[in-house]
């Protein structure tokens, strides 16, 4: 028997990594004849470097350059066999660097990342791939357009990872519908939407590219529409990782995968972690348990792509207990043992 | 298949009742052909006449008595066919009755027993059965025998259902072990302990009697050991419940038991409901899966008995929130119809 286990993190309480390997751990103690595979995994938000590193190994490359809000900053980016370059752009313009406020959504910029693009094309990456999630701007990917212009990358593959569909203006554009997050009062944010509109049109006329029949374009701030006019394209967080770590393959003769994330809800239907792990189990026939830190009453779609979904609660504590890391740990292991004892009708210690 | 369900009550949440039906019904919603057996259930505390009631049937006897503080109280048993009466020792002297304090640990009394037992007899009943969860008594039983006085009781079987195993007098007797939660403080304890010791030297002497040889005798402020007074037995509650509702032979043939409690732990082992429905199971190797309110960390010999244990527990709630029947039922509800997709390794909805 195989089980593939990827976990996303759940958020301020344990990373994919943590989750995975308690899993794996409680697995093995009841069942040690099990094949256990592991994979650190991401949609495109948080982690995703490390995921990918993790996988594919590389070095991580140092480059002087500014965050978000212009202030100077050493980042790194992954480079993998000296071709591929694989950004995370909360590196650089990440809001966990900032409070947000009125003041930052209108002066926090994605100029700073271009540093790292400029590295990896110097450095004769034949790709970059930029995940897009927990930025602070909201600058459109203006900022990015300008410190990258006038320099030719069409010899080099752009991928952004996003995990929203969001277009790039109008009520689900960047500025209306993530700018408040980001520190927006509605004033600012009707001018930004204004300035987006009318950056929509501009290209359309100058580059014919409707930036709003493009799904992505309106995340990260907009960088999105970035990679878009820097003739890259916008694909799932979740299945780029999860082809670049060849996760598929592993399913293939799966008997089982075990996912989860913090809090799953019916938005994680639209391209999270859990999603991603269920719709490629559903390709192979392999059945898909999610364990989660909470549970929404509403799970959308994802009753329809799991077999089942648990939470690793087992009892009534303060949201600061029950996301203390051990306590995480300690309930999913729990939890695993429980579930994987159900599921094979068996208990090995008896 | 057949699935075998009886779940103690949830106390303060929801009825054995309620929740073996919230179980049995998300079973059906999913497999409709499966067959689910539920029984109400309780372990000699809480419940336990409601639940001989469904299962027996029978009818309520209404007797003029007194309570636990000598105030006149209307109290009911179940009397079925003419021949075993059910007494719930808490329907006459419940802790519930009163608030504890130094005053009620030494005056509150179990006479008001005493009329339920001589209507009982002067019914024709051959078998008293009485359950002795939930009291708030502690007078060491002395003022049942002193209702009785004087009476036969020999041609009728007595059977008092606890479900601990206390001596009658010193350290676990139940002054000392319980005597804190109906009031006393040290001295009081002491003073009641040290009656005790007597009482046991006395019926010793006077009746060869060893009352700290009889599991039970210090359960119910001591009802116990007036219950082995009066010729009687004393009995696992969950046992002999078990026995009368015949859960024994419907579990013979089944392929899955589901039982569960407010709060498992360690203590569970010592014969509360869970533990109960395990060793049954066990017995006819059918696995047995716990669904509980809370879990602690220590499941002690529960989790050899078990195939598994869950908590319904889908987020982070308040206490007073997780303890809403709606929110519990629904919560099982949903847990219910994961493990059974668990168990079954499919999905019929799909």
């Amino acid at each position: 028997m195989k089980v593939v286990v990827a976990i996303d993190s759940f958020k301020g309480s344990a990373t994919s990594a943590e989750l995975n390997r308690a899993v794996k751990t409680a697995i093995l103690s009841s069942f040690p004849e099990i094949k256990v595979e592991t994979f650190e995994i991401a949609d495109g938000g948080e982690g995703s470097l490390s995921a990918v590193k993790t996988g594919l190994g590389g070095h991580c490359v140092n480059v002087e350059t500014v965050d978000l809000l212009h202030r100077p900053l050493q980042a790194s980016y992954l480079l993998v066999d000296r071709a591929q370059a694989f950004i995370e752009a909360a590196e650089v313009v990440g809001i966990d660097k900032i409070t947000p406020s009125e003041e930052t959504v209108q002066r926090a910029t994605s100029f700073g990342l271009g540093a790292l693009f400029l590295d990896a094309k110097k450095r004769g990456a034949t790709e970059i791939i930029l995940s897009l999630g927990g930025t602070g701007s909201s600058d459109g990917g203006l900022g990015l357009l300008q410190a990258l212009e006038g320099e030719d990358f069409s010899d080099i593959k752009i991928t952004g990872l996003a995990d929203v569909t969001n277009v790039y203006a109008g009520p689900k554009g960047y500025a209306k519908f993530f700018g408040k997050q980001k520190g927006g009062n509605s004033e600012i944010l009707e001018a930004q939407d204004l300035a987006a509109q009318n950056f929509v049109q501009k290209i359309k006329q100058e580059r014919n590219i409707d930036l709003q029949e493009i799904p992505g374009t309106g995340a990260a701030g907009g960088l999105g529409a970035a990679i878009i006019l820097l003739g890259g394209r916008l694909e799932s967080g979740f299945f780029k990782i999860a082809q670049l770590l060849k996760i598929e393959d592993s399913i293939k003769n799966a008997d089982l995968i075990i996912t989860g994330e913090g809090r799953m809800d019916f938005q994680t239907a639209k391209g999270k972690v859990p999603f991603g792990m269920a719709k490629l189990g559903e390709k192979y026939n392999v059945p898909t348990l999610a364990f989660c830190g909470a549970l929404a009453d509403d799970l959308g779609e994802m009753n329809r792509v799991l077999l089942a979904s648990y939470s690793i609660q087992r009892s009534v504590l303060s949201l600061e207990e029950a996301m203390d890391k051990e306590v995480t740990l300690k309930n999913i292991k729990a939890l695993t043992e429980n579930v994987i004892k159900t599921w094979l009708h068996c208990d090995r210690n008896k």
